[in-house]
């Protein structure tokens, strides 16, 4: 029997969760999981899965369970390091939680949501392989329990890196897919993930972002008049910022995009956060394609004002979480 | 003695009671009141004021008080209709409420916010004067206990006929005035006040709907950095607009109205109407001015997306309230 590869595992919410999963289910992975708030729950009673693509999992434990990428160290080195966090730069770094554990060898895997979230990584470990997953898949952890409700689809790429050979890029990322793939999912080597994660961005940085702003779902949104008034511009603002950074989408991914919740009235994921108080991945899904628009000189009002109304509605969520306050007296100029 | 002036009233809130109790303070006007929800409660007891400018009014009631515009018959005919009713012309007109008391000689006062208010009242009465009241009072009537917090300063003009002669409209015009000033408010003629509208609108359709889009009051909005991101932008395009409309304000308009709030964390009307659950004056404050850039061909990409957004959340409001339902299934195209 060959050693089974060792990856880490850092964020089991709804898509992380059923990652690691996904890495245990075909027996050629250990995953160590960190887990944070989960925890001692997890320890004791493991996940429970209710799942589209693996039916009813009672419990499910990843091979170690830690609660801090120090404690994962004794059963390292990883092969891979699987970030599948929200992905919020503006508050902390999660390449500075995984450097620890990230060796000459380690091959960082990124499945989140947004644009330049390759930036830090390829700053920080110049020399490490940076893997690009963009996952389709519909899933959320409800305090321990995941609700598996899409089928997990996942890419995988590797983020473009003149420092190293595209040959060892691209034999590093298959053997991540082969891992990962198995009877139940579906996991594909992605050559082009970049076009892959803009196409993505198409729907996530219009329709999730504007249904969190004015509290509706899609299928709300839709019938109150704001796809036709608002998303309509907005992704063909997000379709000339990527051609701007190379990325040539197709002008129907608009109307893809329009019509794949359908014929669901569905709540995007930042909906949720907002409704739940939680902070929203505004910084990668909207703010990194606004400021490639500023410095590729490319008009986009519409997403522009999008990314700072919601940079103001983060901070309101900030302050309702107590990570800021705000001074008593207002603060006028003298 | 000569015998009072008759002014029928609409629109009891924190303004038109304001105005009411300002007509009868100085003796030369009988108001006739129109009350819908407060009807019962005011005749029983009266309004209660607590006014920064007449101190405290333990009981007021206008000189007649009625439940329909079709009651206040038997008081008229009246010289004056004023409007101090929110503006909300896609819901129902003020103008047919109104119609029945109208006669030939009756000049219609439209105490409320926005742009392109008259143009419903000029379209179904040509011949009848249009007075412009732009008021900078701070009231609110709860639940028939009026606060009123920042003293009344209205300035009153009409709005511009050509078919009738200017020198009667400023005679009726500043008779209004004289009937409502006294020695504890402030009310001037004003012979701009479409300016005088334009500029109140600068505050209204930037800070007011982006404190309703956003959730946070004006102090935070700034230093959340949504003044500076969005608030400046979308205030020059009010400017742009206004002159495309042949009103001049000034640059140093916009700075005023962003400090005009000092030193309060001030919830502005709409975001007070959103947390309420209110529907909101959108046409008038962001929608009219909107469609003005659209026919002058003014670029206003903010105010237009401001507007589609608030659009949206109105719809959200008025399913909330019952108004509107949505299907059950989510239609889909097929």
């Amino acid at each position: 029997m060959t050693e089974k590869s060792k990856v880490l595992l850092v964020g089991s919410g709804g898509v992380g969760t059923i990652a690691s999963y996904a890495l245990e289910y075909a027996g050629k992975t250990a995953v160590t999981s960190v887990l944070r708030s989960d925890y001692s729950k997890v320890v004791e009673k493991g996940f429970s899965i209710d799942s589209c693509d693996y039916g009813q999992v009672p419990v499910f434990r990843p091979t170690n369970i830690v609660n801090s990428v120090e404690a994962s160290k004794e059963y390292g080195p990883f092969e891979y390091v699987v970030v599948a966090t929200k992905c919020l730069p503006e508050i902390d770094s999660m390449i500075d939680v995984i450097a620890p554990v990230v060796t000459a060898d380690t091959a960082i895997v990124l499945i989140q949501n947004g644009i330049g979230i390759d930036v830090e990584a390829k700053t920080k470990f110049p020399q490490n392989i940076v893997l690009s997953g963009v996952s389709m898949i519909g899933s959320a952890n409800r305090n321990g329990h995941i609700e598996h409700e899409a089928p997990d689809f996942l890419k995988v790429g590797y983020f473009d890196n003149e420092n190293l050979d595209q040959a060892d890029m691209e034999k590093v990322c298959r053997k991540f897919v082969k891992l990962y793939s198995n009877d139940k999912n579906e996991c594909h080597f992605d050559e082009n993930v970049k076009f892959s994660r803009w196409r993505k961005l198409v729907y996530n940085a219009c329709l999730n972002s504007v249904c969190a702003l004015t509290g509706v779902d899609s299928g709300r949104l839709e019938l109150f008049g704001g796809v036709d008034s608002i998303i309509r511009t907005a992704m063909r603002e997000v379709i000339t910022i990527a051609k701007s950074d190379g990325v040539e989408l197709p002008e129907d991914v608009i109307e893809f995009m329009i019509r794949s919740d359908d014929p669901v009235y569905y709540c995007p994921s930042m909906l949720v956060d907002i409704k739940k108080g939680n902070l929203l991945e505004i910084e990668v899904i909207v703010g990194n394609p606004v400021r490639i628009a500023q410095r590729n000189d490319v008009s986009a009002p519409y997403l522009t004002l999008i990314y700072e109304l919601l940079k103001v509605v983060q901070q309101h969520i900030m302050e309702q979480k107590g990570m800021i306050t705000v001074p008593k007296e207002r603060p006028v100029p003298r």
